[in-house]
Formats: C-alpha cells, structure tokens, sequence
C-alpha cells in the first residue's frame, strides 16, 4: 500500500502529520509494507523550513524520516517563498514541481490523499 | 461510477452534502449504477455524531444511508474528538484508519473527491 | 502526463492557477506532451463569470485556454449561484456535473489534484 500526502496550506500540516502518524502506525501493527510519501507546495514549503518550523513538528518529521517516510518539497515553491533549500530540514528532498511530482506518484500507483 | 469522497473539515460538509445529492441525482437522472462512498477522518467526525449533527444534515444523512450511500468514521479521530460509536448517526460504519480507508477504496477504483 | 486540477474555493483559485503556470511551463521546458484541465465546481464557479473575474486572473485565463489548458463549470454549481453560462469567460465549457466529471477525468488516466 503506498499513499501520498499533498500538503498546500500552513493550516494543513497538523492534519497531515496525524495523517502520517496514523499511517504509520497502521502499517506497524499490521506489519504491513507500505509506503508514505508527503509533497509540499505552495506556502506549505514554509514550514519545511528549519527557520520556520516549530520545534515539536521539527522533532515529528525527523522521526517520520529517519523511519523512511519522504517529504519533498517543491522548488517553485521554494522560490516563490524565498526559502533556500540549505535551510530546508535535513532529510527533506526537492522535486522541481511539485504537481508534477504527484502526478508521477498518482501514475505509480500512490494513492492520493489530501488533508 | 465508483466515487469516494474525503471530508476532514466540518466547515466543509455542506459542500461534500451538496456534491452527494448531485451525484445521487445524476446516476438516477442517467440510470447508472454508481457507488458513493464518504469518508471522514479529523475533526470531520464530530458531525456524524447524534449529539452535535445538525437536524437538517441528519435528516439528509438518514435519506442518503437509506438509499445505498456508505458514510465511514474514522476510529483514530472519533478517538481523538472523544467521540463514543454508539452516539454515531445510525447507519455510520467505523473503519479502523480513515486513510487506509481512502487508500484502499482508490485500489478498487473509486474516484478520490476531496471538497 | 495528464493532469485534473478540482477547485471548489473562491479562496483556492490563486494556488490553483499558480499550480496551472508551474504545470504549464514543466511542460514547456521538459518537450512533454501533457494535458491540463481545471474543473470548477460549488462556490469557484462565480470567479469563472465576466461579471466576477478579476482582470488579471481573466487574462491569465484566457492565455491557458488560448493554449490548450481546458476548463470547466459545473451546471449545477452555476445554476446554484445563479450564474448564466452566456456569461462565462469565453472558452470555459460547461458539463451537467462537476463530480462526474473529475471522476471521468480519473478513469481517463488524469491525475487528480486539489489546490
């Protein structure tokens, strides 16, 4: 099972990460394989940013990597919010669109979620 | 027609309300075989609850169930809004993770609708 | 690649659009073929109206529909805000359902997207 998480407003992320906790954790009790994978465009990037996020949220993702779920976030996005990818929390990819990117995952066989 | 829709903001299940009954009227209007299914997950769930539905959404609610339209609560968030399963609208079923459930329902063909 | 953009906020057009000119333009770097539609339903459909448009998105709009973008009103929503279809900005099509048709769209291979 392989889902991906689209994240376009601030407001959204405190969603998406019990999103993905939820996720996770389904796929642990269960022992299941799955996969998660989380994109960030728009002003959504932001919070990727080690000079933007809160601490807790920080402490949540790093977790969330270093267990092997992927966040990318897009470099429009990026630009367009003058955020630069080296200060961008360590583990976070760069796709250059995101859209493109959830199309790409959508064409994998991702389910799509948006929370 | 297979169409799953996700709600996972109570400011949003007029729209997702509105967008089932135009739905349900076009397989009718066009004699297809279509399947509808809602989903809810987050703060979303506070609403399928007896004590804090509106009368006129219940009363849609009800007709909507009665005529073959599936709603599902998610178990993590009726937990996190301390919601009990037994105040659920009759004919609210519960899966285990909202998620897996949108994820699964997109494996066996349902169009994701999130509104 | 092909791509199905679902706005149903007045408040989600701006990313929306952003989310078009980024798609757009990957396309256009990259020598992709691809394929881009927006369906508007609910509320989203005023914005698509002469009477309501700003200028500068109807200019935008009018450049993506010049090349190749494809949008589209729903009836329902239109006759739900009382908007004419005579009133449209040139270009925009109308089809009996918003939901059906984003989940045609679905079944046609487009990847499902919501700003």
């Amino acid at each position: 099972m392989k889902i991906c998480f689209h994240v376009d407003e601030n407001s959204r992320w405190q969603v998406a990460l019990a999103n993905v906790r939820n996720t996770f954790n389904y796929f642990k009790e269960n022992k299941l394989e799955g996969e998660i994978v989380v994109i960030a465009n728009a002003e959504a990037v932001v919070y990727l940013s080690k000079d933007h996020i809160a601490e807790a949220m920080c402490e949540e993702l790093d977790h969330f990597i270093s267990e092997g779920v992927a966040f990318f976030a897009c470099r429009n996005a990026l630009k367009g919010n003058m955020i630069e990818e080296s200060r961008l929390v360590k583990g976070v990819e760069v796709v250059p669109a995101g859209i493109i990117a959830l199309a790409e995952k959508q064409g994998e066989g991702f389910a799509y979620i948006r929370p």
